[in-house]
């Protein structure tokens, strides 16, 4: 049992969009990312994701209800979360770069029913 | 779906030590709560449990193995987390008081294996 330092975890990462894990509970992870640009629109079947800023600041683009929907956007500033609840299209877009803490079931994949360029299978741990 | 701001919701509590609901997630919960002064000895048999430093810091008191094992200290300052384990005997201290999110399992009781006059059956939604 030891204290993790959100700042110290997020100094060791220099790629975008990759999460890194740092802590495990309950078949959940909280992760560590930093964004920068647009990701992929995408959704994730069966997990709810939490996105908290630490640091900088992002959109999140998303769809409710059919794919046709209107697109509609959240910013979210450092100490502002949002959760995307399963099923829900969104894409996170970061004009410049921003820390951002995960808390998501240990089964979730980055680009949720899409596979690209930017999904991640093996995650690495801080 | 809409953004939580963490300082926002924590401007609400005016009571220490009740936890109050900000987020539902894959049958988790995230809480806030105000801690100040001394919390009761307690551990939680079927539930991890995290919690980050919003603001001040406060001081995880625990103890791993058996209910002998020597007492150890963990303090924490904004944007530090830890998370206890299962079955391990904590308690939180405060000096002065320490604004904290708390991610656990949405069965969490927050004084766990113990019922006291600081156990909160009910929590407040905010």
């Amino acid at each position: 049992m030891e204290k993790i330092n959100l700042n110290e975890k997020l100094a060791q990462i220099n790629e975008h969009w990759k999460p890194h894990i740092v802590g495990d509970l309950n078949k959940q992870q909280v992760k560590l990312v930093k964004f920068k640009g647009p990701f992929t629109w995408h959704h994730h079947d069966h997990e709810d994701e939490l996105f908290l800023v630490v640091k900088g600041r992002f959109c999140m683009e998303y769809r409710e209800g059919d794919p046709a929907a209107p697109e509609r956007t959240i910013w979210l500033e450092p100490g502002e979360l949002v959760i995307v609840p399963r099923g829900v299209e969104h894409r996170p877009v970061a004009n410049e770069e921003a820390h951002v803490l995960l808390f998501e079931p240990a089964t979730t994949l980055n680009t949720g029913n899409v596979e690209n360029e930017l999904t991640v299978h093996d995650l690495a741990r801080l």
